[in-house]
């Protein structure tokens, strides 16, 4: 790694979104931005340094001033490197010295900020004790929709991502499930992701038989046997951006209720996908999700919302998730994934990440959503 | 991976170390501890989700009252069976729920809490904002030695990983690197460290000629050449605990200067060394280390502190640097790292990690710190 993000935008792109960004702040009423490592950062000047750490790193946005770069000394070689630097001014620290009374100095000493919502807590105290002044709320409650709707670009890109998925999944469904363990599957899947592409790997779940009840069990020793639903739950980012897919598989021939529950799941998946479009609320995919299985009388086992945006990470708004009444808008990444987790049993789970367009949504995932008999 | 650690320690290993972490709460004038996704949730309880999300999971600390974990509820199962979840109570919360108003119940209306360092900046606004009468210090102000000081079985833990760290370097001084890019070097560390035990790989530098002089260039796309310098920085975690060591090798035959100023590194890094001994403030060994440094003239480029501390994870307190007063106490853990970068040319660094005894510093590394030449 170099700390820049592998993404394809220049300078200027980079430049134009901490304008949008400065613009959108103001206009919540907001001083100005503070952005940690991570997506927003990534998103904002293509510097993705390798991790958030005790050393504050933290892009300053102020209208009518110059983005600001504080930076470990130590990593500014780096950061000086990162597609979008040149927009920026490095201002770096080194080990011993205060960096909160440094960014102190760049944001005045009273506003409300929006800073990144996994900005770490001691680098947001340092601030707050440096500026009592000053007030904060995090970017997903302050700026949601920031980084929520994609350029063309970034929709090429996110689709690019979404066919590297479909690839690993095409390949995955013809290797040996039974007798191997989950994590040697999910291994698997992680060359596989990498093969098409993927530079990162951030999850690779495979969930079998009663993990399978378990949405965010990854994957372990557990020996994966003839009559196991497996769940694949799988993404990461490729070129920048970021793909999420999940696909419910069976090995050798699932009994009626495997297959009528899965059937349950597809077509949740099918009437959330369904009801995307340009206005809607996105609480209301998760209705219409939910709704199906809650009529067959499943709704107690849907223990998650059904979705998430996707962009630079693979979780970010919008949320798709009952309360949240942000209406659709052309250019959204989300995903649909209706679930039903059987404890102690087994789980199901389909996932497609789906972009709304003027007419209504389009899948950037499509393998087969009927349920693949694997070895 | 399951959501545990792979650290051999029990329920009750684990109902200790909280029991410890409240009583020393209490004596720095905390109400309680509110422990994240991480390293201190990792050694508090065993449990070890697979990243930290918007999603809150809070390790709840307060004196008197049972432990009680906030998970979000399709991560209950796995942290049902962390290591440690038989000695706290967990509450589950579903998407669209509050859990900030859960937690807020759980902490009272007011009172100083310590807070993982790395907990997210919107979960602690999150709080601050359900619960304003509170107030927050991170863990590293507030309760800076908590893990700081290992005891034997945690020692003999890292003692394995530098082991497994020493038999990488061991492997990669033989293969080629003329010829080769960083990156792809990087790759065999990491399967190195794989091969030798690490479940994790944190960081696998490769810094070659000019990139050396930037210290935290990770690997990138530069072949390296006969000639070159080349800094190899690299570790992760081996059941559970760290490792970290660096060493400079030479592709051929190296200038006089660059074996001047190798040796100084080394010189510099044999002074920290000796420097550790009880009771001595921890800036006195970056004060010794880098005395070294200035002495013959390159204290300019020795831009970073001289070490950090290491646990259940790769920095941590104490941080050996300028202004840390905290005196050394038997089973500490942090490295000795000196280095000299020289932009635009080359880097060195040299780094062990080194364990405090009551006689004085015991090398956690072990591997020869004269400079290897390799092909």
């Amino acid at each position: 790694m170099t700390g820049s993000t592998a993404a394809p935008f220049t300078a200027d792109d980079y430049r134009a979104r901490m304008e949008r960004a400065v613009r959108e702040a103001a206009d919540a009423g907001l001083a100005g931005l503070l952005v940690a490592p991570g997506p927003d950062l990534a998103w904002l000047t293509g510097y993705a340094p390798p991790a958030a750490t005790e050393r504050l790193t933290l892009l300053v946005l102020v209208a009518d001033r110059d983005p600001v770069l504080v930076v470990p000394a130590l990593e500014a070689p780096d950061a000086a490197h990162a597609a979008g630097a040149s927009a920026v001014t490095l201002r770096d620290w080194t080990d011993g010295k205060d960096p909160y009374a440094l960014t102190a100095g760049l944001l005045g000493v009273s506003g409300r900020f929006g800073i990144s919502d996994n900005a770490w807590a001691m680098h947001l105290l340092g601030l707050q004790s440096a500026l009592p002044g000053t007030s904060y709320a995090s970017l997903t409650e302050a700026l949601p929709m920031l980084r929520a709707v994609k350029d063309p670009a970034e929709l090429e890109l996110l689709a690019a991502a979404g066919a590297a998925a479909d690839a690993t999944f095409e390949e995955i469904r013809n290797v040996r499930f039974g007798g191997r363990r989950e994590c040697d599957v999910a291994r698997d899947l992680a060359g596989l992701l990498r093969r098409f592409g993927h530079s990162q790997v951030d999850f690779t779940i495979v969930a079998s038989g009663p993990n399978g009840a378990s949405p965010h069990h990854e994957a372990g020793d557990r020996v994966i046997a003839r009559g196991d639903m497996v769940v694949l739950d799988f993404g990461g980012l490729k070129d920048g951006y970021g793909s999420d897919t999940s696909r419910t598989v069976h090995v050798g021939e699932p009994t009626g209720e495997e297959r009528e529950v899965h059937d349950l799941v597809r077509e949740a998946q099918e009437a959330g996908f369904r009801a995307v479009r340009p206005g809607v609320p996105c609480q209301d995919v998760d209705r219409a999700a939910r709704a199906v299985v809650a009529g067959a009388g499943y709704g107690e086992y849907f223990i998650h919302r059904t979705g998430h945006g996707i962009g630079v990470t693979t979780h970010e708004p919008p949320y798709v998730v009952e309360g949240e009444e942000q209406p659709l808008v052309p250019g959204m990444c989300f995903s649909v994934e209706p679930g039903v987790y059987l404890p102690g049993r087994f789980g199901v789970r389909i996932e497609d990440i789906v972009t709304v367009t003027e007419e209504g949504g389009r899948r950037l995932n499509n393998t087969t959503r009927e349920m693949l008999i694997v070895e």
